[in-house]
């Protein structure tokens, strides 16, 4: 079957709308619906806003309208922040209008209980009856920096990304856009599905598998509601696109919190271990994993491989890669000879020419960080490569200080020099047809870690997170390769 | 048997020298001694530092001697960071004028073979003869802010701490300042270990032991020497003062990066988990494990047992950490009856108060923050609390803004409010009875996190963390009691 056209999606209209209805922002700062308008405006969205409200004339410096049946056009999309005995008159109001693409973000409804469960039943019919496509209720929206449209409750301050998300907590949506920031990372795109009244994780799935902006896609899930539907369609995307899923409700906790939070009925963890591996959908145990996969699955070429070089000059944070890469089924080969031998006037006598190599210390910087790298990208024992990346700050000023410059100008020419050797180092790390991770206990407040990140490069904040990400991007091409076999 | 004195370790005069020597320092950025050195005078150290230099008046602005035998008096300390060869008589020399303590940083003995083990005997003889006792070789020295103390290669810029360290890795002591840094944590004391031909990891758990400022042990670990001392002086410790490790060397490739990084050899992963089993030691599977137990057991009064509550205003995270508990062997017990109605009037109709609790929003902040904690410390199911922490700048910002409060005023009056609201939050949950531990996805950056976190709070960086960390402590008590137990 042919992948839909992403225009198709009636996800479509709703991240790519050309004018926008809102109902419940007000003037009122703390309300969620002035908050919403706030995220939109402040990223830039470029069509018309419209805010319905029953009393204002302006509403954030917005002509604020009565009724939908006012407004000037007919808008893409409505954006429902109401209380929740509101939305189905107002929904159907919409419908009346024409609207055809609604986020309902108003709680209250399966996830309260039975009186919730007949009202969302009452906006089903509704949305049906107009032919009315909607996300949500209880959801915060979604994001699409790329068309500067954000609904959700923060600010998206960083640039577009390549991870495109369809999440049951519009937490891992929203409160994830500082978090990625501080690895550099973005979302192309991003969905909180709330309640899956009408839109579910499987048309997020179809969506984001056809979304050219989309490298890679990341679930967090609580239920999966129409489990072969899902499978068909995970299969469909794994070949060309890795899915990484993080599953919240295989734990008798885990369970009963779900359904108090989205009113869905979680399975045992087994069987989503099972509907993961059917559908060549990697599963990470934590949320840091989940981006931890998809950054290094969506920055690196595919691994043609188990096999690992790990490259270090701290013998501590190697034997911990090492010994991660190793109980993740990575395989640590002993060098080539002809690597060996090229290597020989790199490496000192206190370092180690095994796997890891542990170089301890080069007279050369740039010995460490790029002509033993390239060596090591060669070797033919291996199909991937992970660097520890030291170049800490303070010795970076030190080494002015050494050279007699200080204060301001040992500041900018401290930048200077890191950013001139990062450049190179980033151009060896990102164009590399082996996947080439780096790993660091630096934050960005690092410059060296920044640069990279920012040029592209996948720089991981620890061994064990670098280890266990390769191991994912391994898992992904074996799935991915076996489905290909299986299908031919 | 009773604990030995600290002032009876030999590590005590390593740890606490009135007076250093040191060889290897020069005035020539880059050498291994001089950093030492400037790590040395940067932390403020008080007592004498003679440099020991064949060429030099002066090192780093400190009169320098051509030879030990030269120095005004005997020191506590000998700090050795010279070419390999040239260690032995110069440690020979240090025994003749008297010196008692060193550390040997020089690398290039038994890591590097047979020739590297013969020079190693050779050093242990002199020591030996002398009656020296050392660290190393082939390490990175000590910390002890408490003493301003600190021959590691990076400063050591934040206050002391109360998680004592000792390390086959050098990096795992001098390059986690900066990443405890970020906790607004600190080491107590750290010792890296290196090849242990003299002092191993044993003299550092009985010093740490009597460490008084020293409230958690943290270890990182490729190799056990002295298995049996390891396990009764772990034994000792262990009903006062918990011990957390991190093992290196349990897989195949781990193993191999151990033996060429110390020259040690490990043992399979089983033995040692018995080892840390009959040692009540708590094992962490990451460096960042390692230290977020150490946290937490370190900041927390103790859990009585292994019964949670998790609270959050964001279902996701809270949905998160409850399943991560429930797989940690942690219970979520239903709120007592007590509880729900005590919590009645501040959870909304959209929120669900089954455990966790999720409050979605409320009135007034400190409600979320403050008065529910309080209520929840008080439910007779549980032992412990996770609290979700999300107190976004951006909310505050925008809430100054909603009040005419703009510009500088709005960041002075926005630090204001968070510092008030963090003191009392800070008070409540660092001197509950019960373990209360934060979660948030925010660093330090974020003002109520930094706050919580310097006043002394347990605030972890994922809900997966948290409820690892607080799993760890439970399995400590538990490990703890039946120690205590089975001696009386």
């Amino acid at each position: 079957m042919p992948p839909m056209p992403i225009s198709k999606s009636p996800l479509y209209k709703i991240v790519n709308p050309q004018s926008i209805a809102i109902f419940g922002a007000s003037n009122r700062y703390g309300s969620m619906g002035t908050n919403l308008l706030n995220s939109i405006q402040s990223l830039g969205f470029t069509g018309p806003i419209y805010p319905v409200h029953p009393e204002k004339k302006t509403v954030m410096n917005l002509e604020a309208y009565l009724s939908v049946r006012d407004l000037p056009e007919i808008p893409d999309l409505a954006i429902i922040v109401l209380p929740t005995k509101l939305v189905p008159e107002i929904l159907d109001q919409c419908g009346e209008k024409g609207i055809r693409h609604a986020i309902v973000v108003s709680g209250g409804f399966t996830e309260v209980g039975d009186e919730g469960k007949n009202l969302q039943e009452e906006i089903i019919r509704i949305a049906r009856k107009h032919g009315i496509r909607f996300l949500g209720p209880n959801c915060i929206g979604a994001v699409n920096p790329y068309h500067r449209f954000n609904t959700t409750f923060f600010s998206y301050e960083q640039e577009p990304g390549f991870i495109g998300m369809a999440s049951q907590s519009g937490s891992f949506i929203t409160q994830m856009f500082d978090y990625l920031k501080r690895f550099g990372l973005g979302f192309s795109t991003g969905f909180s599905v709330g309640n899956e009244a009408d839109i579910d994780l499987v048309d997020c799935l179809e969506y984001l598998g056809a979304c050219p902006h989309t490298k890679v896609i990341g679930m967090y899930i609580e239920t999966i509601r129409r489990g072969r539907k899902f499978i068909e369609t995970a299969r469909r995307i794994v070949p060309h696109k890795p899915i990484v899923a993080y599953y919240a409700g295989g734990s008798e906790a885990g369970r009963k919190a779900s359904l108090s939070h989205t009113g869905a009925l979680s399975g045992p963890d087994r069987l989503y271990d099972g509907v993961f591996r059917q559908s060549g959908v990697i599963r990470a145990f934590s949320i840091e994993e989940l981006f931890d996969f998809c950054w290094c699955l969506g920055a690196c070429p595919m691994p043609a491989g188990n096999r690992v070089i790990v490259q270090t000059n701290s013998g501590g944070p190697g034997a911990v890669a090492a010994d991660v890469c190793s109980r993740e089924g990575l395989v640590l080969n002993p060098l080539s000879e002809k690597t060996r031998q090229a290597l020989s006037e790199y490496v000192p006598s206190t370092g180690s020419v095994n796997n890891p190599i542990d170089i301890t210390f080069v007279r050369k910087n740039m010995d460490f960080f790029l002509t033993i790298p390239r060596i090591l990208l060669e070797d033919e024992n291996a199909d991937s490569l992970l660097v520890y990346l030291l170049m800490p700050d303070q010795s970076i000023r030190r080494a002015m200080e050494a050279h007699g410059i200080t204060g301001e100008k040992a500041v900018t020419e401290a930048k200077k020099f890191v950013d001139e050797q990062t450049r190179s180092v980033a151009a060896l790390m990102r164009e590399a047809v082996k996947p080439c991770i780096g790993f660091s206990f630096y934050t960005r407040v690092n410059r060296f870690v920044k640069n990279l990140q920012d040029e592209g490069v996948a720089v991981l904040p620890s061994p064990s997170r670098a280890a266990r990400a390769l191991s994912a991007m391994v898992k992904y091409v074996e799935r991915r390769d076996r489905m290909i076999q299986n299908s031919d």
